[in-house]
């Protein structure tokens, strides 16, 4: 790359969508869903071209830090920023940048879901070559835009308004973001060329630490706060005096999502660039999303698992060591671990987070950490 | 009992319905499906009061022949025939009533399958009781039919014609028998007070050996033969001399059951008796009876398991070892053992049966045995 530039992989997930699989010690982002690889190990080796192993940054929960030092062990030991607590990724976005500016004030930073999975990764790294190019010379922020390949409706969309730059390179001014729709919703906004909210942003450092003081004040004040303590350590430092800062700060800090914090109240400004993005790519937000990418047979069935289907269809089986068989089982998803077997209607795979709390809730906690 | 009666427990049934609970060697007779006991000994000691435990006697194929001793310690060891090899009822029923007529000529044999489920053991015995004493006077074969408490197609039909006896212990000479109709048939048959067969016969030996005379000479013939050799031992000799000729017998012996050998024969004949009973009666012959039977919850599940549903409905969850959790899911059969999970359609639990042969023929074998 000809511009400074970083990658910065946001994961600090729960782990809640893919119980039984996932647990509270085991997030999604370390889970082997689709590939040979944890997903985040796949984010972590889609990215390391742009910008470098060494300038490569991974923003996690302290309870998570060594878990993924150990998945991601290309990456050296003091790029690894540990938040206190989760609250969200407007503070977890505006702590990486505050890191990037100390080490380059100049460069661009590319924020990174740990969790996302890309079908073809050579136009996904053309892609982001290119926002960077324009994050370098604009103080815009960049989001990488997907085109649609059907109505989903757990995704948030981006309406776009006039295209600056060349044709075959073309960003677009975005008009507004639109909140997970309804299928009609969806339908719509398809027609009228909306694209998938993909939560990969590109901007210099300095860019989103102007945005966060400028739309939210409170949140930047506070990173103002830990920058300043930490003057004579790195942001990755595990000295005790200023753990104990950071955790202090994170108490009042705000819980908000960069999208609600920033994104949208700079769209409504006309400042928010996008991308598009065509590159076969998810979010892979349940095991519906997981059975959409995977392989199928002919019947719409996914597994990597030994099974038996009689008249079954459009399911998704994972039971690495059991024999599974089904016997009249339509678009059901069905995850076999250890302690913990889970049947679902697959079109109703994103409510298994409520499972996990109605667990947690009866005190069942053993089964979810 | 003022007559002399024996228990004839036939009991060599394979276990494939109730896979992957039952196995070649766990079959369903010894599961502990539906009451604290298993199937037989919840069938024994039912019936242990009308003819004492020393006059039960179990047939069984040599494979199970030590698995039932254990299960049924009250029973003497030399009460157990064993068959080499599993001919269907005819030839089983048949063998009994040899050794029934070398105890007692004159004795009444009650001749029931080992994995009946009753409700009301008082009304049952009440009617068994009254079988044996019509049986005891007459050279007619008696069968129980059930009242119907709804259409079934899993069973077979007796319609019954003029009444004999008294109001209140009636017994009805047999029109006909009906086999499995569909579920309009089914309909049509309870309207005309059709009756559930139940397969559970009472006659005396000499009168059951009769008809098999009449009926099927060549049984009759191979049983004469194993009776001829046996002259100098009981039927329940484990001699080697004896077990070589009952194998080499049974080898060429008919396949049949007793229904199509016998009942169907002697009732077009007029030949055959029925007594109604009315105790609340299945043959648990698949996961949807089983779950038929159960106390369920007001969303009609049906679990002695720790689980839990969310928007799930009338499901049969067996799972002794794991928590299950079900999200949407609907009238759906889930049995989880340590190597094998089966997730079936309640309505089609039937074809189960089919799931074990599909794994013996693709050489899964190791998950049936």
């Amino acid at each position: 790359m000809s511009k400074i530039c970083f990658n910065v992989i946001i994961a600090g997930g729960k782990g809640t969508r893919f119980w039984p699989l996932s647990r509270a010690h085991r997030p999604k982002q370390t889970l082997k869903l689709l590939g040979r690889n944890s997903l985040i190990r796949e984010t972590a080796e889609r990215v390391y071209p742009l910008a470098g192993r060494k300038q490569t940054l991974v923003v996690t929960i302290a309870d998570q830090l060594s878990l993924l030092r150990r998945e991601l062990p290309g990456v050296p030991r003091s790029n690894f920023i540990a938040e206190p607590q989760g609250k969200n990724t407007a503070p977890c976005i505006g702590l990486a940048a505050l890191e990037v500016m100390r080490r380059d004030p100049e460069a661009v930073m590319i924020v990174l879901p740990a969790d996302h999975w890309v079908a073809d990764v050579g136009a996904f790294r053309k892609t982001l070559k290119s926002a960077v190019q324009l994050a370098a010379g604009t103080d815009q922020l960049i989001t990488i835009g997907i085109k649609p390949d059907y109505p989903e409706t757990g995704y948030g969309y981006i309406m776009k308004n006039r295209a600056i730059g060349s044709k075959l390179d073309a960003a677009f001014v975005v008009k507004r973001f639109v909140e997970k729709p309804t299928l009609s919703a969806a339908q719509r906004l398809i027609r009228q060329h909306g694209l998938w909210n993909s939560g990969i942003f590109i901007w210099k450092a300095s860019t989103l630490l102007t945005a966060l003081r400028r739309y939210q004040p409170e949140i930047y004040q506070s990173l103002e706060k830990i920058n300043k303590a930490a003057a004579a350590y790195s942001l990755t430092s595990s000295a005790p005096r200023l753990r104990k800062i950071i955790a202090d700060v994170y108490r009042g800090m705000a819980n908000l999502s960069i999208d609600y914090a920033v994104m949208e109240k700079a769209g409504a400004e006309g400042k928010v660039l996008t991308l598009e993005g065509q590159f076969g790519w998810s979010d892979v937000g349940s095991w519906a999303a997981v059975h959409r990418m995977m392989p199928k047979d002919r019947n719409g069935n996914a597994s990597q698992s030994r099974w038996l289907g009689l008249d079954t269809n459009n399911c998704l089986i994972h039971a690495p060591n059991r024999l599974v068989v089904l016997l009249g089982v339509q678009s059901t998803v069905i995850v076999d671990t250890p302690d913990a077997l889970l049947v679902a209607d697959l079109e109703r795979s994103q409510e298994v987070r409520e499972v996990v709390e109605t667990l947690n809730r009866e005190r069942l906690n053993s089964y979810t950490t």
